[in-house]
């Protein structure tokens, strides 16, 4: 029952300076408001919607970004990984490893991550029940690796929509690894834009505050300063501008739900 | 932004002294917790999974209980209605009626229970979105009773399953009624015992913790002192002995949630 | 392993003229054809969208047309019962009585529809596991009444969507009654338009044929020569020039599936 | 509008002589019928429940017996793609790259088996919408390669389910590549039995019906001499006994459905 932390920064690393500015005021909120902080940008999107979606800057740009924010700011940083071949060379210098909702049961992707010794968080699929990641779990830690999280992101829900489902945050919780609620991705409209998808960011706050009455270790929250020009998933990045009133806002439901 | 109430009893009025009983409890708990309270009890389960399940006491045996119970404890009542014939009568003496989620989108039953003057609680059917509830309580206003309540009780998600979606409490709020969250029948998991209904009653505290957070005007939650014995919806029935410590719990969550 | 027979009509009666001219029509190109028709229409539509949706003739002016085209046509007529006041009148003219989707749970009405001693046509509620009907066909039979015949209407599969499961056809079929596929409200979009439902028409003989092929007794149809100014499931009704393709069609399927 | 074909073989290539004994039987019945055969096994199982499930006997292994299948009996062979370092050893002998439906939105897989300019074949994910293929579609064709089809093998529907929705079939060919429509995969209960995964074997034959009356280029099925002892995805295998007279009932609806 630790206090609350956040994972948060941009969906994609679009420049040093960008990032260096999202995470050094991101450190100073979170600071401030003693709440825990990992900062996450992905270095390449791998699954866009179309093939003509921005990709990212790519590891070998992002590892000095994220090796200057650690020594900047002195916090752990998170990213995504796509193929068993990435994870050594992330993980010289990332502390998460966190393997994409849609590759959640890849086995060899899951073991090399594992194998880093990092941490691992795994993000549920959208396909998936709660109950099943414990299976998923069990693919960190039989490979000799205990430090795992998982993440709920939202379950398929028809076409081209999620829900999220309350229950799941115990159900993952009974798992024993610490519980990670994705505001961002589970207000999601999945590809209902034709050629990328949308997103719901009325909805951040609401899902965020009910998953932190509930009770998780953690909200993974992107978040931009110009959403709406942002290369992806702007449609449900929290304003910059917005993080710290909502971050209070969390904290003091985290506190209440801890202390019950 | 009124403090939380509940709506809570036992799913059907079993008998005179059961009923006085649980209202009884549940008002000294309220009355010490500054929540309001609203008496709900069935007099008829008109929907049964098998034309074997038990029925209930009938409408002219449950008003003078119902009657005896507002003067008793000074609480208002509420109960379901399911024909529109019924409805003058139970209004007689009841002041809330309840259109159930599987008749919520039959018109003269709605326009009878709106004819009374009463307050009308509409649930939700499990095959609405939030929003295909604006028609709904409109069948309330044009018939001329500006009093009605929405209630969530969760939605279709697969067979036999459902699932409680957060974002419809603030959805239905903007249709301009007070938001009843239904703890008890969004854990229902309907017909899952063959020819009857199972329940989870481990997630009632979780999701009205959640709906709480979010902000909602009142939690319905049925309640049992023997639950595993209840004639109805016992599975998914919170011990009436642990009603204080969870109402305690959400008012706490409440005052957070409508200060902020 | 009988013939396929098909229940059509307009989803209203509007007129006795216009019910005259379809039920005439459909009598030829059925008999034409070698398949089995049951003329259907609603008197009364209990459920609409919105209060302002158009309701119908009303039962008084209903019952005469019913009783002139089964004696002009010689088919069984088949309408939609919503209280249990209705079915002793309605059965004192109609060959079948069925139980609306929203309704096939209400314990009295279906029993007073099965105490009528006429064919009982149970639809499928929108919120239901195929096997669940299972307890609602013996509503029927534990009242005496052995005729009973169940239909699939799609399952909810998110908001204001639906989704047919061919599996629930042949689960429908082992509880014993004779199945029946509702192709029209299969493709309902409910309450897509706002105040009204969408429908996808074009889907209609998608989902028939693939219903027929799998086996089933009957399928059910909307048809109106006008369906852009039908009173209601229009965006889902055949055109009824398109009709004697359609059925053509769907023999053929039946013959195969049912030689097979 | 060509004849049907199938796509069959075991679910993992366990052995050459399994493997040529099942290629042989298929071809034997297929050849008689008039039906186009694609050999398909796995050689290697990427994404199983539990880490401990069997993954099969690998990529060095496996590429011999495909060819020697090739080469022996005169068919096509396809097999499934895990990552992009493997397109072209595989394409070196197989003629169909099979993306599976975890990994369809992962674009650097998918342009390395386009890159290949082999066939290649895209399961639809569980998560996406018919819709959605378009994009993934185009991800192969801007590659440059125009030689793709796409694979329904059903979506998901509530937890550990999943639900065959047969307007998907239409709604994919309008996209302009040939469709099959997986009638082994579509039946799964996905990690329903905890570390594995269920299946409901007795609904291939009702699915595969139902999609061929629909219309596709082709129906995959896996097949198994004896299911039980399968090592992956037995329960929803089809007895090799049984593929004759499946396949002959599935010939003649193809038939129909084209004729028409």
């Amino acid at each position: 029952d630790k206090p609350l932390s956040i994972i948060s920064g941009p969906c994609q690393m679009e420049s040093r300076e960008h990032a260096m500015m999202i995470a050094g005021t991101l450190k100073e909120i979170t600071e401030k408001l003693g709440i825990g902080f990992v900062f996450k940008a992905s270095f390449d999107k791998a699954n866009r919607t179309s093939i003509k979606g921005a990709r990212g800057i790519g590891l070998a740009n992002a590892l000095p970004v994220f090796e200057e924010i650690k020594k900047e700011f002195g916090v752990p940083v998170l990213t995504d990984v796509h193929s068993p071949e990435q994870c050594a060379e992330v993980a010289s210098v990332v502390d998460i490893l966190q393997i994409p909702a849609f590759l959640c049961r890849q086995t060899d992707l899951v073991v090399a991550a594992a194998e880093t010794g990092k941490v691992v968080n795994v993000k549920k699929g959208q396909f998936l029940a709660p109950w099943d990641m414990k299976n998923v779990v069990e693919k960190v830690t039989e490979s000799g690796n205990p430090n795992v999280m998982t993440t709920e992101r939202g379950v398929s829900f028809g076409y081209n929509a999620l829900v999220s489902d309350m229950r799941a945050l115990p159900e993952l919780a009974s798992i024993g690894a610490p519980v990670i609620f994705d505001a961002t991705h589970s207000v999601q409209q999945p590809a209902s834009k034709g050629a990328s998808t949308g997103g719901q960011r009325e909805y951040v706050p609401v899902l965020a505050r009910a998953a932190v009455a509930v009770g998780v270790a953690g909200v993974f929250m992107e978040t931009h300063d110009d959403p709406d020009n942002a290369p992806s998933d702007g449609p449900n990045a929290v304003y910059l501008s917005d993080m710290e009133a909502l971050l209070k806002n969390l904290k003091a439901f985290d506190e209440l739900s801890k202390q019950l």
